[in-house]
């Protein structure tokens, strides 16, 4: 793998950003093309990011009392054409399993868009009574949504992601779960990934299709386009309704059960990689970094050896992840080039000097500033490295979103920032979709969502010109 | 799901253990049918064991540096086709794609089956000098190998499993990789599943389609049927002469590279359920049971509820999982028959009694024992229990496997042995395919394996009496 770990063909982030993105995935072998259009190969150094994420979510799932379980990924078509809208939101982009076993299906099956309807045909046999209610049921799995273009983690055939499906007594009880799971969500990007975003309702038309309401987290990326990584849905009794699932209340009455569905998928990794890294490669923040650390020996002695394997030692007991770069036949200038663009939030180099005077030399990544740590309890000052510069990656990320959020009440000035600065536009909206359609046609742009807490307001459509009452996000989207 | 809790419908396992084995795995909630043929769901309570064996494992195998990832699940049939043998062992048991997007696919794809073409495709790509060897990649998945009938875990279309794949400079040190990967297997039997096996060499006729040897571990069951979950394979160069996977060697020779996979999948799961349940339901070692303690309030009293309460905190920070049982309208002894149907090791009853005495009582899933635990530090008296519990499984299986071991050396002892007892035959084999073939067509047992472990001996094939080196272990299988 020696030759791709070379920047020389990475182009500036500020230059090109769509090139500088697919480049430095591939280079730092994070991920690599599959040989089916649409689909991406996660390679052990990306992976091991989703891993991270994955046990922190898990947890914080676990925790609310929500459980792991695995529904097939073949589902028959009669079912996913039980609820009108989710079939036709879902049947342009599905895979199709034709044949299995030599034999021609007599029912097709499509490969899982997402696992509403065969999770539902279940849980209309398991419901039976309130006893039975809640039914928490969380997968982590893979799903086909047919792309004939690979953009890698933000756009592929096949991603990972985790779906959650709730089903409740009430509607009262379904919506806390569904605000559940955005803070959940947002904890996650916060604390992992180190981004900040939006929490908002989507537009009618933006909504999942089968579900009443559905929230979503939006971040800006450097280019000014938002990413949306996970949604949470209020299905209401959308699908209990079809699917048949009810259950007898404490009064002996039939009821339909209130249900929810929230996912967050591999597509969020674009968001951190596209956030934090630079024109020298990526920047992992220290919360998902594979290694959070390098260690580079600078001087082949043995007093730099002892230094090396004592500091070693000290973070693995510290549960520090790092690794120590002793790889043949590569100068110490193209290591340290290497780990930059690999994006490594701590790079420690000992050398004969190090060695003498006890101490170690800390350079960090994401601002390139370097430090002297004591050899003595190394790791606790490693670790106050660590959390700084995840703290001023998060810091750097709002302080983006703020700069380049846009407060505007004029179209004409809404298309002038689409068009240069692009960003986040807030700005008034009559709600009626044919504005939202227009908006979109001439300038892109689409309504990205209405904040939990945004506030009332008497204004005018920016669009029409008619009454509106909210503020909306509005962006450019991946 | 009140009423799938009863133990009335539960044939005896001893009468008829098939449909025990379907019954109790629908009745405790493991698992239920899809709605596609040949596919299943693993429910909240079969993946939280699922889980535990994943968590076990998985440490494992990072301890040994093999790093994690994930390769599309779709595959072009050009690429399966690349390997003679491995696509003639397959292509009956493949599911096909055959439209995406709407339209009709141009190449059609394959769901893995397993990955070693779709990841020796990269491996071609990614390997170029020694220094970038060895490569040592897991994934855990989903893969699909067609079937018609569904045998709750034991025989799937769709099953989960983790599939390595590792490339090496030198035979001698893939190998290595084969032999470790057998012996974590078995760690994992023993210590998770509490079973016993046989650890062994599969014959030509029965190893992994494109191998050069495989190595299997073979488990009896009650009901004299071995069960094999997982293989470890020595792929030599078979694969890597096809997809052109070489490298520089030390001296600048273009080399092919060795490689070796290896593969543990849910139907291990089938294995702890045949072995250890009973007439009243599944027996789960402790180890991988989601809850290993369930508590049983007997009366409804403050006093009772305290020691229900300090117990519970107690087992929390001792990190034992249980559950409380206060479901509401069933009775107490309705509840000691569904969590005995659930195969829960240890079950705590609290009443007035053991409240006034400072006591609890302790009955044990595997023996019915009933015993005495004070209620200070409760939590250490109930670890040694379940340790007792998962010790005493494995012993009563290792026990069953050399009770049903026989050492044969005549054909009409092996019929009569294969009509009645079933079990494990070590016999003499001249290791001609058609000797084994003729045994498998006139009592259905095939070879299983000659343990690795094996001494040559001077003796006659059990078969046709041609001189014959080895003692191999025959059974019907699953």
């Amino acid at each position: 793998m020696t030759k791709q770990h070379t920047k020389r063909d990475l182009p500036k982030k500020s230059e090109n950003i769509s090139d500088w993105y697919n480049r430095v995935v591939m280079l730092s072998e994070l991920a690599d093309y599959g040989p089916a259009r649409g689909t991406m190969i996660f390679r052990p150094y990306g992976y091991r990011v989703w891993e991270l994420m994955q046990a922190f979510m898990d947890r914080l799932i676990k925790e609310k009392g929500v459980d792991n379980a695995y529904f097939p990924m073949f589902i028959p078509m009669s079912l996913l054409e039980k609820e009108e809208e989710h079939v036709e939101g879902f049947s342009p982009e599905l895979a199709v399993v034709t044949h299995g076993g030599g034999e021609e299906l007599a029912e097709k099956l499509a490969v899982r868009p997402t696992s509403e309807t065969i999770m539902y045909d279940s849980y209309s046999r398991w419901i039976q009574s309130w006893r039975d209610l809640p039914v928490l049921i969380n997968q982590w799995n893979n799903v086909v949504r047919w792309e004939k273009r690979t953009y890698l983690f933000l756009r592929t055939s096949e991603f990972l992601w985790q779906e959650g499906h709730t089903a409740h007594a009430t509607h009262d009880e379904a919506w806390d779960y569904v605000l559940w799971a955005m803070d959940m969500y947002k904890e996650t990007y916060e604390k992992m990934y180190a981004l900040p975003g939006i929490v908002g309702k989507k537009s009618a038309s933006e909504k999942f299709p089968g579900a009443l309401e559905t929230l979503t987290f939006e971040s800006l990326m450097p280019g000014g386009k938002a990413l949306q990584s996970c949604t949470s849905h209020d299905l209401a009794q959308n699908f209990s309704v079809p699917f048949d699932i009810t259950f007898l209340d404490r009064e002996g009455e039939q009821q339909h059960v209130w249900q929810t569905s929230w996912g967050f998928s591999t597509r969020s990794m674009g968001g951190f990689i596209l956030a934090h890294g630079d024109d020298q490669g990526l920047v992992i923040p220290p919360a998902v970094a594979p290694y959070q650390v390098v260690i580079l020996q600078v001087h082949e002695t043995d007093e730099v050896a002892t230094v090396v394997n004592n500091l070693a030692s000290e973070l693995k007991t510290a549960g520090i992840r790092f690794t120590i770069d002793n790889r043949e036949g590569e100068s110490l200038g193209y290591k340290i080039n290497k780990w930059e663009l690999k994006g490594v939030p701590v790079r420690v180099e000992i050398g004969s000097k190090e060695a003498t005077e006890g101490k170690l030399t800390a350079v960090r990544r994401d601002n390139g500033e370097k430090s002297t740590v004591a050899q003595d309890n190394a790791a606790v000052g490693i670790n106050e490295l660590l959390q700084t510069i995840q703290q001023n990656l998060y810091n750097r990320a709002l302080q983006f979103q703020d700069d380049n959020t846009h407060v505007v009440d004029d179209y004409e000035e809404f298309r002038r920032v689409m068009d240069h600065e692009r960003g986040f536009i807030r700005a008034m909206w009559c709600e009626d979709a044919s504005c939202e359609a227009s908006i979109k046609e001439e300038t892109k742009a689409t309504t990205r969502c209405l904040p939990l807490d945004a506030q009332e307001e008497d204004g005018k459509c920016v669009y029409c010109g008619k009454p509106a009452r909210h503020r909306w996000y509005f962006a450019l989207a991946y």
